[in-house]
């Protein structure tokens, strides 16, 4: 029997992407991050969407794609955005700088260091996922910044509490290791942060040391932007 | 008219691998840098390859390939090895570590923190390139290291002057710069890289000094692995 330890697949190295379509009429966007150079003569590019995603459904039908090559810095609920929500519930667009390609593609400005659009040329159908492959239309550089990889989100989810879906606070793991009770936090059932009320959301305006219930009810995730009602106790 | 700078494409993130095919009668391996995981349920992964190489031959014969993820540790010889020269002309494994996986391919060992090997269930023609798309059989981790990523690779290249196709002596530049003839050198006709005297090559036996005249024969290109005739001076 092979061995299948699909761990050395998170050994693969990736970029960091908002691959858009759309037109005059609907549009919208998603995190990715798998996005690359196909050929150079032609110059094609490939991206590898989900299908169940709104933005496949807006690719097939605009046959075209943008790509933002995110810049190192984009913070988090940036990303959550993009990445945690879906367009059928918002238009993802409503506070973000954005372009129209010459697709007629929404291309996203905010935080890219570079975006290019592509025009459908084939795909490959590969079960849960499209790869569409485009013919690139329009490239532009925008600054000079080093671009977000993969390996870098994870790591900054990592480093930042607040922003990591998987974070167990030091004061539960200490507290379970003593053998006392785990302690209780809630959860962003969005996203899957976890609130931590020693650290509060200096950023979302929430002090240190407030209890989940002090906070008001238009605080939001700051990692999805997902409401207060979307937390729950776990 | 639309912009047009292909430089932004640069900002794409890729590892760096090696990718396998082959059987007991033949085998080969090359460089990419595109290999993703596509699809997790079945676990499928991609590789887009060149045409013209033996290893697209060979991946379209067998239907099957390996796949390599090398470590930021890496030497350039190594990459060499595997980037700058055709199978056609050697086997390169003959002094490689390698294992035969589950689909028959050779799985390169030498400097790889991963092994995964796939069966081809589909192919997208994208012109000069093809992607080939694999249901994974086989999935492996050989140790803890970072992978080498394309950027850190163009890097080192950067700061490594004896591994950089396109380096130029700093005594070159300054020459130029104050109006005297240009200093011709020894460049590799397969991978590009410049003999510099001043430094010589002491990883490969050519003490600091040596005038590229009094290497010995037996001396091979330390990026590539070309022999002494095949540099030229420009």
């Amino acid at each position: 029997m092979a061995e299948m330890d699909t761990k050395a697949l998170r050994n693969v190295s990736y970029g960091l992407y908002i691959v858009t379509s759309g037109d005059a009429s609907r549009r919208n966007g998603q995190i990715a991050n798998t996005s690359f150079q196909v050929t150079s003569q032609p110059a094609t590019v490939a991206v590898s969407i989900n299908k169940q995603n709104l933005t496949h459904e807006i690719i097939e039908q605009c046959q075209a794609f943008g790509v933002s090559v995110l810049e190192e810095s984009t913070p988090m609920p940036f990303i959550g955005l993009f990445g945690f929500k879906s367009g059928r519930d918002l238009d993802k667009f409503a506070s973000v700088q954005a372009d129209t390609g010459a697709t007629g593609c929404p291309l996203v400005i905010d935080h890219a260091i570079a975006v290019f659009e592509a025009k459908v040329v084939a795909k490959l159908d590969a079960g849960s996922h499209t790869v569409f492959l485009g013919e690139l239309v329009s490239c532009r550089v925008l600054k000079k910044a080093e671009p977000l990889t993969y390996a870098k989100y994870h790591q900054n989810k990592g480093k930042e509490p607040k922003t990591a879906p998987t974070y167990s606070p030091p004061e539960a793991a200490a507290a379970e290791k003593q053998g006392a009770a785990p302690v209780k936090k809630y959860v962003c059932s969005v996203c899957g942060w976890a609130y931590d009320p020693a650290k509060g959301d200096p950023d979302g305006g929430i002090a240190p040391g407030t209890p989940f219930e002090q906070i008001p009810a238009s605080w939001v995730c700051p990692v999805c932007g997902a409401g207060k009602a979307d937390f729950a106790l776990q």
